[in-house]
């Protein structure tokens, strides 16, 4: 940001009043999560990141929750209503009272472009400062086919032309408009509330100003951005390409920042996951929102983690779940088909054959045993397992919480723990053994006759 | 279809008699599956769905299974077998008694073409009803290197020109043969049987009927199809590529119709995925055959689905896997390393946690504890486990089979269950608890001294 | 290799001593690993099946644990350290001692190109044989911006003009330097020791070594190979391209030799993965190092093997992990959230339903109930449990090695076996079951009750 845009106030209307009905889906467009976070707060973050804390949101279909998803500590958004849908021109307009205001820029940003970051912004702001009236973000399109064409002459952005309107020669510009767009605030409603609706479908489009401003002797230019940055989304496909490209930025930005990655194209990130250099990540692993891997760390194969904390050279996976709460220690070891929920495990413990681990807490060096169940609900409450420094529980076991097994403690293979354990204790909690010689030749038998006689009765 | 061609009747004729060599398969290769599906019922799909119910199949090798993947109901099918090798055209002649039938139509139909649709059958169709005696149907190559190029002069197909045979402006063309073909059904035959084997390997090649035809005074057009409904298989990774524009295909009409995928391209479908819209698919998930999902359901990652039926609202994953007969009631849950087979889980009912149910009818609102297993195996007879609405299934418990948990009950966590437990019930099957102070230290020693003998012997 | 080749002796320089300084890893990029072998062990394999047995390593940073992993028996390789970091040519004298030694042929090859082939080695070589002094190999650069471009005239090379010296004529030139090349080992000192440091930086290039053999009356040329091969690697978003590309190379061979791969892109190999024609592998399957598959087999979705042998025919996963020494016998299978580590499991035995099972052998034909543990740890030592042909282990059951259940036995659901089963014996050791009738909704009111207390606590 240059000095002159730092001092110049500014206020973006954020577009997101769609009906969204290529979605099919029963909530509104922005809603939908690109990295797990909704698409409005991306586009919000973008403007943040620029600098701008002052933000009207036009909305319309689930205002409610929109407003909610756009809520950001780092803006001061007020909320304005479309009721009908007359064009962009029109939409705009609903926050006119903010428009208004006497801002020195006014930012308009469609809400459904969560990859937005704050460069296109200040270019086009920057446009401003330059004296220009208007000034619209364009991209140079892959295929151009459909998207309004810029057409720049002497510096100047003279029109936006359509694609049914355009010539051949027009035709061929692959520079387009991305929807985008900057304009001087002191002149912006005067600007928009000039723009008609003489067109076949009776509506106000916003990007008439251009005409609007030129024939009222004024400036309109083109800044140029990649065009990723302005891909809206209309339909599930394009909010899998979004998501696509999202997770391309993300997984390049931290292999490049020193995380290891055999396969990027298989490991999905979260809009908040932090990973530490020199991480390994192996393929097939799904971060959910809130997770921090410390360096030294190995995400082994088919890993899910969603709130969890991975301490420095812990080994986590394959086929490991760990879910809210999990807090992972140094060079400790969850893995082979574990779930670990609100719990700590120490430094170098190891959880690792088919046990379930919640509300808990695994002191350091200890062994939890194959198909360990920490029995944490009741049906109504969740109840605390504790397990002291370097006890071993034995396979299969079940904890009943609440109860605390002592520092060193040994729980016997098969054991149902109901009552605490004091340190260096053995606790038993199985039956005796009983053999009965021969008799499996029985229960073959017994067993077959059953099956002959469950096909007889089937028949 | 327009009304001519309803009124033409119409035989197929499915070349599928290869020996499949470079597959390096123990069975033919259109046995081999595209979406769980043998890839020779999806060419007889594609005929079906063009209104086409006459089919000859010309088979080889695995005669009778590829008989049996073809088997449709919508169709009459006929099987020839081709004995020798000798060419397209003699494979097409194995049908001689059909073709000779006095159809109007004659379509010729390769049997490893999966990703073909009832578009190109009836246009070629539409092409014999305004007057061809042959349609080839063709395909702009994106790379059209050793295929045939079809040479077209004024509106009429002259030529098929094979790669080799090609003047350097033929091989410029782009328009290439694909394989695909219609005959006027009442000089099929005797123009195949025209077409001699004048050349290097002495087979005879359907495509010379072009020529015969032309000699014959007749009129040979082109009709233009996409390439990938073309695409042949001799290789496995053609297969894999194949089984990919197949996937691609499957999730592009999923996703408009309404269904989320965060990323499509880890989603593996089934020819007879059925996923209702706003079902949220995360990445990872695999659809074997029989699946339904209804609305408003969320498929977390890692999760593997065959003849299993989702409810609206239901929660499956991450980790969850759903065998036949799995069907879960609305805003029921299935996930963390579960397996649930041939089970009813009731509405809001919750199976989260390293359980196996098999064989089994959960209540609405039951809890399934951490760890459960229902034991419906006796080594010979399955036997089912039935539990009430709202009961609760203590962690850890085996439910042996045959068994009834009624409504309401509880089971004690770490139980084994062998008798029916009434409705509100309390049951427990677990050994009482014991605790020997202070004996950890000496199996810690007992097992450091067996360590120590066992490295000794070793030595 | 022709003859002459053969002949020739050969000396390869591989220089590996850079500071890998963009990787941003706590060790030297060439440990790194591709498909699970560090990326200077590929380069050595590279050079061994090209036939070249002596080898001169220049490294610098991590020497030990890179000479290490550089061992192969093929080859006999000689460590130079560079200790001053001064350009390429400067890098290859630190070999000063082994290129003085009088090959034939002097290869120098980078340690971060773990995609070299053979081909590209005998190519150089080959031009040597031919008469020229020092060989460059190039490759054809989808985009040369930033390469060395190859100005070749009247074959031979006149000059490697850099980027920022080239003419526009040059810049348009695809040709670009690969890195690798051969030198004529006879002159091979006297050329590298005579190129100068008079530029920029102040470093001594080894591209500089074709002006210096020109200016000498010699003659420089350069052999064309594949981009790919000589993809270096100095980040780990091209470490992950690498990887991308190699397990690319490593799948389309395994389908060659008639393997199925549903979604190749989802499979990962190792560098020593053996798979026999007519396995059938489904998505989302990581082979560690160490795995035999024969044919026959099923690698279903999910599934992560490790130094395991899978026999004909049997069935892995879906989510299977399979850990080093697992074997499994034909027709055998394990699935469905199972872990199986030092393990053989007999001919046709199943092994079904989240069990664990270690130090263990199980008899042909046995079936172990869903949820089985061998406790097969006490601590301190692993203990072995031996199950006989034909056993069937009930549910949930806890094996407690070391242990023996004959042949025929069964063991009963739910039990925890701590002495040996006899052959066609059925052992219990499970607590008996007793019922509480009505008592249900005493805990659901102590519980409501307790929760009741923590809430008003809480306030």
């Amino acid at each position: 940001m240059n000095k002159d845009e730092t001092k110049r106030s500014c206020l973006a209307v954020i577009l997101a009043a769609g009906e969204s009905t290529r979605m099919k889906s029963s909530r509104s467009k922005v809603l939908h999560p690109i990295g797990n976070r909704p698409m409005i707060a991306h586009v919000v973050d973008a403007l943040a990141s620029a600098g701008i804390t002052d933000i009207a949101l036009v909305l319309g279909r689930d205002a409610d929750k929109v407003e909610a998803a756009a809520r950001n500590p780092a803006v001061r958004s007020t909320t304005y209503i479309q009721t009908e849908r007359l064009g962009t021109a029109h939409a705009v307009l609903a926050a006119r009272e903010a428009i208004g205001a006497g801002y020195d820029d006014v930012l308009v940003v469609f809400g459904d472009t969560p990859l937005l970051t704050a460069a296109p912004l200040q270019a086009a702001r920057a446009g401003l400062a330059q004296g220009s009236d208007v000034v619209v973000v364009g991209f140079m399109a892959a295929d151009p086919f459909g998207y309004g064409r810029l057409i720049v002459e002497n510096g100047e952005l003279v029109a936006i032309r359509e694609e049914k309107d355009a010539t051949d020669a027009e035709r061929a510009i692959t520079y387009c408009n991305g929807g985008l767009m900057a304009i001087d605030g002191r002149k912006a409603l005067a600007l928009i509330e000039r723009i008609g609706n003489a067109n076949a479908k009776g509506e106000y489009y916003l990007t008439d100003i251009v005409e609007v401003v030129r024939a009222a002797g004024g400036r309109a230019t083109a800044v140029e951005a990649p065009e990723e940055e302005l891909t809206g989304c209309n339909t599930r496909a394009e909010l899998a390409f979004i998501e696509r490209l999202w997770q391309q930025r993300r997984r390049a930005e931290l292999m490049l920042s020193g995380v290891s990655m055999i396969a990027p194209e298989t490991v999905f990130l979260s809009y908040d996951t932090r990973i530490e250099p020199d991480v390994t990540i192996e393929p097939n692993v799904v971060f959910g929102p809130g997770v921090v891997v410390e360096s030294g760390a190995v995400i082994h194969a088919f890993s899910h983690l969603e709130g969890a904390h991975v301490g420095p050279g812990a080994s986590v996976g394959p086929f490991a779940r760990l879910r809210p709460g999990a807090n992972l220690g140094a060079e400790a070891k969850v893995g082979n088909f574990c779930e670990v929920k609100k719990a700590e495990i120490g430094d170098g413990a190891k959880v690792n054959h088919l046990t379930y681990i919640g509300d808990a807490f695994i002191g350091a060096g200890s062994n939890i045993g194959a198909g360990t169940i920490t029995c944490n609900y009741d049906g109504i409450n969740k109840h605390e397992t504790r397990i002291g420094a370097n006890a071993f529980i034995g396979s299969n076991s079940a904890l009943v919480a609440p109860v605390t097994i002592g520092e060193g403690a040994y729980v016997a293979s098969g054991s149902v723990i109901t009552q605490d354990v004091p340190d260096d204790a053995v606790a038993f909690g199985r039956a005796r053994q009983e053999n009965k010689p021969g008799r499996a030749q029985l229960v073959r038998e017994r067993n077959a006759a059953l099956k002959a006689a469950r096909k007889k009765a089937a028949e």
